[in-house]
């Protein structure tokens, strides 16, 4: 456990969960109730966020066809987090803002962590050295592996688009993301909320403001 | 001290030192001797070695004026190196072949631990978990800073090139990154022989050959 050499950002919340689950939809909807009260918000996501974080996401998902190891993929996963940190979130921080991310440190857990069979230890080890900070609040989007797909397979067959390096993965990898997520979401119940995703998107987006509108009252 | 952890690897032997110190033309010597003697021999380099990873290198010396991380730039090298590894230097070692790579890890902690000043303790960790080997022989070309800049300085001029972001750095950034290979070649005397760069290439190549005959028979 390396959660003590943390630094717990009360302004920083992220949104984590599969492809499909809707976290662009709720980050919008928080985005929009924190303007609405004057705040300055910047909205962000990773693998990404800088122009060279931004390249790093697009070796990640299209690396030519070359087999990607594990270690590979998760240490381009926290070079993109390292800079995203450094040139986005705590800058903006520290101007007072809030940054809202479209996932960020937990999703390495699940998915390199859980899915990938990745060492625990290592993956702390890589947080607390080159990420430092860990978000206030973090809204978990939890859907079954089946929905999730149709989600996704239904948005790609609209936009055109073919499924990533990742989202290539078969069923038992994101069943196995799915649990990690959840895993987490035990581990630390203080900060991860869990939403039930697979309800109406407009009901998933109103029940992450009732937990914003919590957490912001306990802050207080 | 993670040394007890890696698997040495006699058939992979690595070149180290700044830029200018000759390296190219070290390694090709020692590549025809091996040749001459039926030896399989790979050649190869880092950051790079297989597309994604050289793709990796790409945003190491041009991040496109973005400010790179210090944390960014020592996991971007691993992830490169992990994928080196993994495609490259195993299959070969494990088919029979010699492995010889321009640069290797002890590169990362002379520039990003001696150099950037970034915790060895942290690069040990990436060592032995994402590398896991190291090599049998190391010869670090040992050239002072003012020699080597003339050096690269001619060759830029020669070829039309211009200095990468790392090339770019001041001096005070080369003393400390020779300082730290001079500090590893003290630390682990027996695989690290140092050479005088400075001399006449023939008589370097000469020289990195004898150290390579001579560990070849201890080998035996």
């Amino acid at each position: 456990m390396s959660a003590g050499a943390l630094v717990v950002q009360p302004r920083l919340l992220t949104l984590e969960g599969g492809e499909g689950a809707g976290k662009t939809t709720v980050l919008r909807a928080l985005r929009d109730a924190l303007v609405q009260e004057g705040c300055d918000v910047v909205c962000t996501r990773e693998p990404g966020g800088t122009p060279l974080a931004e390249r790093i996401r697009g070796l990640l998902l299209d690396a030519g066809g070359e087999p990607v190891h594990a270690h590979t993929e998760l240490l381009l996963m926290f070079a993109a987090r390292t800079q995203h940190v450094q040139q986005v979130i705590l800058p903006a921080l520290a101007r007072g803002a809030w940054v809202i991310s479209d996932r960020f440190t937990d999703s390495s857990y699940a998915y390199q962590g859980a899915a990938r069979g990745l060492d625990t230890g290592f993956i702390e080890a890589l947080e607390t050295t080159a990420v430092g900070i860990s978000p206030g609040l973090t809204l978990l989007l939890d859907l079954g592996v089946a929905s999730a797909r149709a989600r996704t397979r239904g948005r790609d067959l609209l936009e055109g688009g073919a499924p990533d390096r990742i989202e290539r993965e078969r069923d038992e990898f994101f069943e196995r993301v799915r649990e990690g997520f959840l895993a987490r979401a035990a581990q630390f119940p203080g900060r991860i909320r869990v939403l039930d995703a697979s309800l109406e998107a407009d009901r998933v987006a109103e029940a992450a403001m009732a937990h914003l509108a919590a957490y912001r009252r306990g802050l207080a």
